[in-house]
C-alpha cells in the first residue's frame, strides 16, 4: 500500500496527484491515503497538499527501503520483490538464505548496515552505515552452471553505466569484478552460486557501491573513491539502484537469449578500463605483460603478449594490474 | 565420551576390553565407565561383561547414531564430525545449513528419516524410515568449480565397490549418479555446489542407500531394488556407511591430486553398467545410439556412434538408457 501511494505520487506526470485519483487508483478510502501520506511524511518525505491539484513529493529522504526501491522500480522480475533490513550480516548471506526458502528470481535483498559484508573468498567489505548501497539479487536461470560467472560481467556493465548517467562520472568497468571512477573503486560485485552439477538452484550476485561516502578509510584510501569525493553531490541512492536494475535486467535478458555476452560486447569493451593498454597478469606460478584486447563472447579477457600470442584470461586466480589506479 | 567407549570396544583385539583399560584409554573413572556402557544397553547395544576378561560387545543395534558411525570410522578427514538426526528435512539441506555456519571439511549429516528427501532438480527422493541410508557429506575442496561434478563420480565408485565388498553383490556403477544392482537401483547420489566465480565455498555429496527395504513402493518397484532383496540379510547400515566413507577418502584423496579420475579410471570403467554394450543417449533435441566405451579422465562418457565418431557425453540435461534394467 505504501509502495503504491509512492509509486503513484512518483509517477504523477505533472508532480500533483489528487486524493481521489489516489483513492479510485488504489481502490481504498480517503482516510486510508490520508494515513499513508502521514506515515510518509513522518519517514522523512516532505509531501504538499495544493487544494485542487493534489498531492506532490517536494523531496525524498535518502532511505534505500523496499518501498522506495519499489515506488522507483520500471522492471518486469527484476527487485520485484524488494527485502530491506536496518542491519543484516550480510546481503549475501541472507540472499542465499531467502532462496534456500523459495525466494523468486529476481528479489532483492537491501540494507543500511553489513555487520559482516563480504568480500571474494570469504575476505571482509568494509561500509560504513547509511552511505553506501548494498544490495543483494536473487536470480534462477535455467542456464548452464559453467554460463554463471558472466553474470557478473553483466552487473558490472549496468553499474558503470547507471553511474555515468545517474551520477554523470566516467565510470568504467575493471574486468571481471570492481566498477572504478578515475582509476579507484567505487564498486565490487561478487557473484555466488549453489548449483547441481547440471543445474543452478540460484545465483546470489551481490553489490556494493561507495555512493555518500564522505571519508575513506585508510586502509583503502588509495585504492577506492566515492560517488560523492567524485561529484561533490549526494547521491540519490533508491535512484541509482533503480537505474543499476533497469539496465541490468535488459543486459540480463540479453545474456540469457545466447548464454554469454555476445550481444553485450560492444558496450562492454567501451566501458572497460584499460583497453588497449598494457596489461600484467599474474597467475598461480606465471606472470606476463601484454596489451589488453577487451573481453570475448565468454568474457574472457584477451591479452595480447609481446610475442604476438592471445591469451584468454579466465577469471579465476588470476590479477589483471598495472594499467588501473590500484592493484 | 559415548562414541570413545564405543570405539575402544570396537577396535578391542580379541573382542574383550577391561574395565581398567578403558578407565586408562579414556582418562575417567570407572564409574562413568560403567554408565556409558549402561546407555549402550540402554540403546539396544548387547554387552557382556565376563571377570577378568571384560566388556565385549555381543550385538549391535541397526542405528546410524554418530556414535554407531564414529566408532567404526577408520578415516582422517571423512565423517570426522557426525551429525545424526532421528527426523530432517533432507540430509543435503541440513548439510547446506552446516556449512554456511563453518561446518568442517568431511563433516557428515545422516538420519533415520527425511520429510523431504531431495532428488535431483529438486524431484522428491522417497525412503520409508529406518531402512535406508540417507547421508550427506559436506566438502570443502580447493579446486575449480568446474570440476567438482567428478565427486559425484568418485562417491559412485566408493558406494559402488563398498556394496561389492561389504554386501557381496554385483553393484555396477549407472553413469553418473547412481550404483545399480541386477540393473536396478540401489543407490542415487545428488550433488549441490556453492561456489563463487572461481572458489568453491562448499560441496554437498548426499547419496541414498536402499539398505533394508523390504518392500518397494509400487512406482520404483520395477526400477529399484535393496540390497536386503538382493541378499536377503539385514545390512549392517553403519557398518556400510563406513565402508563407503572410507573408500571415499582414499579415492577423493586421488581425486583432488588431478582435479579429475585420471588415477581412478581404470577402477571407474571396470564397474561401469553396460560398459561396451549399446547405448541411447538422449540429450535436448537430439537422441543416438552407440557404444559406450566407459569414461575418460574429465568424467565424460565416451559413447561410439554408428559412423564411428565418438561423442564425449557431459553429465548435464543428458539420459542414458536402454543398456541397463531401467530409463
Amino acid at each position: 500500500m505504501k509502495k503504491k501511494v509512492l509509486k503513484a505520487l512518483t509517477e504523477a506526470r505533472d508532480g500533483y496527484l489528487s486524493g481521489q485519483a489516489l483513492c479510485d487508483a488504489l481502490a481504498v478510502s480517503r482516510t486510508a491515503v490520508w494515513k499513508v501520506i502521514n506515515q510518509l511524511k513522518e519517514e522523512g518525505y516532505q509531501i504538499e497538499s495544493v487544494p485542487h491539484r493534489g498531492y506532490r513529493i517536494l523531496k525524498r529522504p535518502d532511505v534505500v527501503t523496499a518501498e522506495e526501491i519499489g515506488s522507483r522500480l520500471q522492471t518486469e522480475t527484476i527487485g520485484r520483490q524488494v527485502v530491506f533490513y536496518d542491519v543484516i550480516d550480510s546481503t549475501n548471506n541472507e540472499a542465499k538464505r531467502l532462496a534456500e526458502t523459495g525466494a523468486a528470481d529476481g528479489t532483492l535483498v537491501v540494507t543500511e548496515l553489513q555487520e559482516h559484508g563480504k568480500g571474494r573468498r570469504g575476505r571482509g567489505w568494509v561500509t560504513p552505515a547509511k552511505a553506501s548501497i548494498m544490495m543483494s539479487l536473487v536470480l534462477r536461470p535455467q542456464i548452464r552452471p559453467e554460463h554463471a560467472s558472466s553474470v557478473t560481467l553483466v552487473m558490472g556493465l549496468a553499474v558503470a553505466e547507471a553511474c555515468r548517467e545517474f551520477c554523470k562520472v566516467d565510470a568504467r568497468i575493471k574486468w571481471p569484478n570492481d566498477v572504478v571512477v578515475d582509476g579507484r573503486k567505487i564498486c565490487g560485485i561478487l557473484t555466488e552460486l549453489s548449483s547441481e552439477v547440471d543445474y543452478i538452484n540460484y545465483l546470489v550476485i551481490g553489490t556494493g557501491i561507495n555512493a555518500n561516502l564522505t571519508e575513506l578509510p585508510l586502509e583503502i584510501a588509495a585504492t577506492a573513491t566515492s560517488l560523492t569525493l567524485q561529484t561533490g553531490m549526494k547521491i540519490d541512492r533508491a535512484g541509482l539502484i533503480a537505474a543499476c536494475l533497469e539496465r541490468f535486467e535488459t543486459y540480463y535478458r540479453k545474456f540469457l537469449q545466447t548464454e554469454d555476452v555476445s550481444l553485450l560486447l560492444l558496450q562492454y569493451n567501451a566501458l572497460l578500463a584499460g583497453k588497449e593498454g598494457r596489461v600484467c597478469v599474474l597467475e598461480p606460478g606465471k606472470e606476463y605483460i601484454g596489451t589488453s584486447h577487451g573481453i570475448n563472447e565468454r568474457g574472457e579477457l584477451l591479452v595480447e603478449r609481446e610475442d604476438g600470442t592471445i591469451e584468454r584470461v579466465y577469471a579465476g586466480e588470476v590479477s589483471v594490474r598495472g594499467i588501473y589506479g590500484y592493484v
